[in-house]
C-alpha cells in the first residue's frame, strides 16, 4: 500500500526539510530521472489558496478539527492535481512534508487524536502512501533558533505555527520518534544537527538502500 | 442528538432560503427571543475564508473529496464560533444551508457517497443536529430562472454552483426529498413554488407545531 517512488521529509521546524529535498532531487535527477518536489501543506493551486489559510493569522484561529479538515482537503487537492499525475507518469515526487506533520501537529500536539487522522488518511491517501519517510531530527531549541533566524530575511509572514510555544515544539518532536518507530518499514529517522553534507549522504544512503532507484 | 432551537433551511438553488430565513427571524423576534442568523458554507470568519474558495471559480477547481473537507471544515468553524455560543447563551439559530446541503450535493449529485459524508457529520456535528430542518422544495427550473434573475442584480461572483448543469440540479433535488423521507422527525418539504407569504406561513406552522417556542 505505497508508492515506491514517493519520499517524503518530516521533521519539526528549521530541521531542514526544504534544503535536503532540494539536495534528494539533484540527486536523482543525476541518475536521469524526472522528480517533481513539492510540499504540504499546498503543492497544487487549491492546495496553496488552503495552505494561506493556515499558515498566516492568528495561532488560535482555527479550532484543532478545522486545521485537521483544512489540511486533509489541501492534501486531496495536492494528491489529485501533483502527486497522482506525477507518479503516474513514472515520475519521483519528493515532498517536504506530508500526512506525518499531520499526525504530530494535530493528531498530537493539538489534541485531535490519532484515531481521527487516520479515519482521514484511510479516506483521502488509501494506497497512496510514501514509501519512504525521512524524518529529520533536532533539539527544539535548535530548530526554533534556525527557524527564527530564517525568519530574518524572509518576509512571508508564514511563521504561524513556529510562533506556537515551545511545549507544543517538543510534543511534536515527540510524536514524529513515535511514528518512526512504530512504522520502521517507512520511516527512517536521520539526526539533523549533523552538516548538510552529512545528512544529505544518510538520506541518499536511505533512498538507494530501500527503494529501487 | 438534536438542539431544539436551531433551524436549518434547505434547497436548491432560487428556492428563497435566504428570504424565508429572515421572515422567520423576524417571527421569532416577535415573541422575543434572540435569533442568530447565519449561513453556510461561512457564518463565522473562517468559514467565510473558507466559503469564498467554495464558490468562486471554476466548475472543476475542487474534486469532489476535496470539496467535502472544506465544507465540513467550514461547519466546524461555524459550530465552534457562531451556532455552539449562540445555543449556549439560549438564542436560537436559524441557518440558510447545513450539512444536509453537503449530503445532497456532494454526497449525492457529486458522488462522494453518503458514508463518508456520514463519518465526518459525526465528527464534525456530534449532538449538534438542527431540531427542524425546513426544505424548500421547487421544480429545478423554476429555480434556476429565479437564480439567473437574481444574478443579473448581483455581482457577488457567487455562482459556481448554479453554473453546474441541469442534471445536477435534478440529482439534487431527489437528493434533498429522499433526506426528507428518510428522517420525518426532523424534516419538513414546504412546496416554495407557492407565494413568499403562504410559504412563510407553512414554515412557522412547522416550527410552532414541533418546537416549543
Amino acid at each position: 500500500m505505497t508508492q515506491p517512488r514517493f519520499i517524503t521529509l518530516e521533521g519539526g521546524e528549521g530541521a531542514g526539510k526544504s534544503t535536503q529535498a532540494r539536495a534528494l532531487r539533484t540527486r536523482l535527477e543525476a541518475l536521469g530521472h524526472e522528480v517533481v518536489l513539492t510540499r504540504e501543506p499546498g503543492g497544487a493551486p487549491g492546495a496553496e489558496a488552503i495552505r494561506h489559510l493556515l499558515v498566516t493569522g492568528d495561532t488560535g484561529r482555527w479550532t484543532p478539527l478545522a486545521e485537521t479538515l483544512l489540511h486533509f482537503a489541501a492534501r486531496e487537492d495536492h494528491l489529485a492535481h501533483t502527486i497522482r499525475p506525477a507518479l503516474a507518469r513514472g515520475a519521483w515526487v519528493v515532498s517536504d512534508r506530508f500526512v506525518d506533520s499531520t499526525f504530530a501537529y494535530q493528531g498530537g500536539a493539538q489534541g485531535v487524536g490519532e484515531e481521527t487522522v487516520k479515519a482521514l488518511s484511510a479516506l483521502v491517501i488509501g494506497a497512496d502512501m510514501p514509501a519512504l519517510t525521512i524524518i529529520l531530527d533536532l533539539p527544539v531549541e535548535t530548530g526554533l533558533a534556525r527557524a527564527h533566524s530564517r525568519a530574518g530575511v524572509d518576509n512571508s509572514g508564514e511563521d504561524r505555527y513556529e510562533r506556537m510555544e515551545q511545549v507544543f515544539h517538543q510534543t511534536l518532536r515527540d510524536a514524529f520518534l513515535a511514528i518512526a518507530k512504530a512504522q520502521p518499514e517507512r520511516c527512517v529517522v536521520i539526526d539533523a544537527s549533523q552538516s548538510e553534507e552529512d545528512v544529505a549522504r544518510q538520506i541518499w544512503h536511505s533512498v538507494t538502500s530501500r527503494l529501487a532507484t
